[in-house]
């Protein structure tokens, strides 16, 4: 992981799930793996979900919602051979989410994320990410963005 | 809304998206409407998603998760004639989500949410939700919750 983070390069800034600007969010950070986006984050205690011993929802969701709209972000400036960040500046945002839960995620483990595109048509694109923990995928998301312009 | 919140009564204590005790949480407070449950809440400027005037998709995630698991902790006392939060605690953790990104959430507004449950078999709770802000439909999520044992 030699190169920055998406965050890091511009991708995004303000964002409360992934923003490098923004110091009370979860500042989660995306790479490159190929074609794919890998991240690894690590919760507090108050992250917690019913349970003080599992990774809350809620926060689950905003994971894989930032990494996988990272990974369309990155990939569209890839596509068109330009840095990330640079003008004009390219979003996406989150028109459908589903997320589904297999199994409990340790609140103290490390989660590791991973993307991947599974298809582009016009100014959408379909991800698909899984959220790891302790070796065994615990949530799958399946996330589709929709390309927009940002000031 | 003179009852106090299920939250409040003890339904879920820590959680991230609605502990009465998270201090560091969302603090989210579901109530009574005939059958449905009602919130209001309103987010704080780190909130935002990918610009600064829009609330974060993952939070938006983390209300409707929130809100439509304590309806159906809420309904699941009531049918048992029980006050929320009394042993043996009931429980419900997400089994899947599917939210719909309708329009952009202004960060400013008043967020309302309104769920109900659409059908009840065995352990499955399935829960429609819909948030709202500023008189329009922002965002809708179906929840399937699956009832656990709390310690």
């Amino acid at each position: 992981m030699a190169e920055r983070a998406f965050q890091d390069q511009g991708s995004v800034h303000h964002c409360h799930g992934c923003g490098a600007a923004n110091d009370k969010g979860l500042q989660l950070k995306s790479y490159w793996s190929g074609d794919e986006a890998i991240a690894t984050w690590r919760g507090e205690p108050h992250h917690c979900g019913g349970t003080r011993e599992n990774l809350n929802g809620g926060i689950i969701a905003s994971l894989i919602d930032c990494h996988s709209l990272n990974l369309a972000i990155a990939h569209a400036y890839r596509a068109e051979g330009r840095a990330i960040g640079s003008e004009p500046r390219i979003g996406y945002v989150t028109a459908n989410m589903n997320i589904n839960y297999l199994k409990p995620t340790p609140i103290e483990a490390l989660i590791e994320l991973r993307a991947r595109i599974v298809k582009l048509e016009g100014r959408k694109a379909w991800i698909n990410c899984t959220l790891s923990a302790a070796g065994q995928i615990r949530a799958t998301g399946e996330v589709l963005g929709v390309r927009v312009v940002w000031e």
